[in-house]
């Protein structure tokens, strides 16, 4: 299920695009119109064992049986967007060595994926792909840059200036997980790739649960005291919805780092938004806790940033949840689809 | 005097554009052609008391005395550039508050010059047009994407990604000197605006000075032990070229601080190449110490970024010296103008 309204495909504005979102354990397809509208969605397992190649069959078939249910087929569709995780070499349509997909090392994905869906595929990264999404329909709409901090296991993102996806000269573009923010050699260790300092390793799911787990082992006072062993930021956030002023602590200093590497994005890049995905968002803007998180960091940000800049920056919650990635996907294929000459 | 050839205007390649670059205490204007070559150039004091009406009339004079000096004429200029310090509003065209123009704060400069000099006028940030001009005709030149760190009293810088300044929202793109490398509240304070742990306030020629006085006060053993009290970049520079280990000691460590943010700058934005420009070089790379420096980063930079990246990454001294601003200035007017429909 996408959380997105399906429209009536006799209502789409065309072209119409395919955005594919591969994720570790589940794979995403939908049909997107010209101006975002979903008419179309279907997500299946991607059961990473049996391979890219296999994957990509399966995609093929489930593009097939989506659009054939509501009245379209393959030749409806001008492009297809294919967000994939990293590492990747985007220009050439490779995957390189994505960690969680060990099965899929340095293979041609792209040319894969045209021969069995037989439509020209424009490629991303799928924390890419998402900032796209949330750029294109979502948070991002209004404004002509952004950059996207998904906060989840991990810390990735993506940037978009004057309207251009930053890919990066090795298709690294957007790894904002990985911005150091403390230059000690004892700092704090990466959960991905071993860097010590990196802003993944303070305000990710799991950077955060085990901060909260050191000082909980140190003796801080908590209703979490028992569950230390098996802690999660889903429990951190119940905790601290009940009133818990360790859990309120631990996510208020999470989005003080957070704030530090906001700010450090925004003195480089100058973006005017910067928008919060991913799961951990303590129940976004709609539950007290979440608000807190997004009050916490807009006024660190503000304090650790030059007032100018800082007053021309908004700082908000994503707002397409698990669908950035596949929207973003069409997104891309759509920008590319447009620059072609006619 | 400019350390660029100069061209005779016969054999230029036309459109032709003026570039200017208005500085603290001095200001240049280069006439330079399509292809960034200076065909002219002059440079005379900013006498910044006397204000910025009369700072562009005097380079519209300058500039219409330069172009008769070489056979041309304001006729044959299709566009200027103009590059001043920050903070600006680009799009406006407005000096808003730039801290060394204490009588140019709030001020029109581009509808002024314009109104002087009688052609278009491009506008942008000082650091941003160096930035422009190494990429355009400087170690940039073969890249499509790059970031200038300037190493100075402060530390300046510009963005390029694919093929394009990164001006910002807020007009504040590529403040690099402000990215926060050190989270604790006792970090180190900028030289300018009083922020805590900027890259700025450990590397720039400042920041560099301040961090070997304090370890001097401490006791540090040094051939430059009792001149710590006017110690600047430039002796630090000599002793370490003579030997001391100390001055050598100070210079790596600024080499790793550089390092980390270079790091995050490729982690996110991934350019491909970094540009080190700025007067604190230490002899640039025709020198022992300057390479030691250049290739003390190199080794840091490796050792605290991804592999796959740092691999395909560059860092390197800029090679227009102080010329990059004018040339930069021009280019961008260049950009600007193609741009223009015909």
């Amino acid at each position: 299920m996408t959380s997105q309204p399906i429209h009536p495909a006799s209502q789409a504005v065309a072209p119409l695009y395919l955005g594919i979102d591969v994720g570790g354990t589940g794979m995403k397809v939908g049909v997107v119109d010209d101006v975002g509208k979903t008419l179309g969605f279907t997500a299946f397992p991607t059961e990473e064992p049996r391979g890219p190649a296999d994957a990509m069959k399966r995609v093929a078939a489930a593009s097939s049986e989506l659009l054939a249910s509501i009245g379209l087929s393959r030749s409806d569709i001008a492009r297809v967007g294919l967000g994939t995780p990293g590492s990747q070499d985007i220009p050439k349509g490779m995957l390189i060595e994505p960690p969680n997909h060990p099965h899929w090392h340095h293979f041609p994905i792209v040319k894969c994926l045209e021969e069995s869906i037989g439509i020209p595929v424009s490629f991303a990264n799928d924390a890419n792909a998402a900032a796209f999404g949330e750029f294109w329909v979502g948070t991002g709409a209004i404004y002509s840059s952004m950059v996207l901090l998904t906060l989840g296991t991990g810390v990735g993102g993506g940037i978009i200036i004057d309207n251009q996806l930053v890919v990066g000269h090795n298709s690294f573009g957007g790894e904002c997980g990985h911005m150091i923010i403390d230059p000690r050699p004892d700092a704090r260790l990466c959960v991905w790739g071993g860097g010590r300092g990196h802003l993944e390793a303070y305000t990710s799911a799991s950077g955060v649960a085990q901060r909260a787990k050191e000082e909980l082992a140190a003796g801080a006072a908590s209703s979490l005291r028992d569950h230390a062993e098996n802690l999660t930021t889903k429990m951190i956030y119940e905790a601290a919805s009940a009133g818990d002023a360790f859990s309120l602590k631990v996510i208020d200093e999470t989005a003080d780092y957070l704030a530090l590497g906001i700010a450090t994005i925004v003195h480089t890049l100058d973006p005017g938004l910067i928008v919060l995905g991913g799961a951990m968002n303590f129940g976004g803007i709609a539950s007290p806790v979440g608000l807190r998180f997004l009050t916490q960091i807009g006024q660190t940000f503000r304090k650790r940033s030059f007032e100018y800049v800082a007053r021309g920056t908004k700082i908000e919650f994503a707002s397409l949840g698990g669908d950035a990635g596949y929207l973003g996907a069409a997104g891309i294929a759509r920008m590319e689809f447009k620059k072609l000459p006619t």
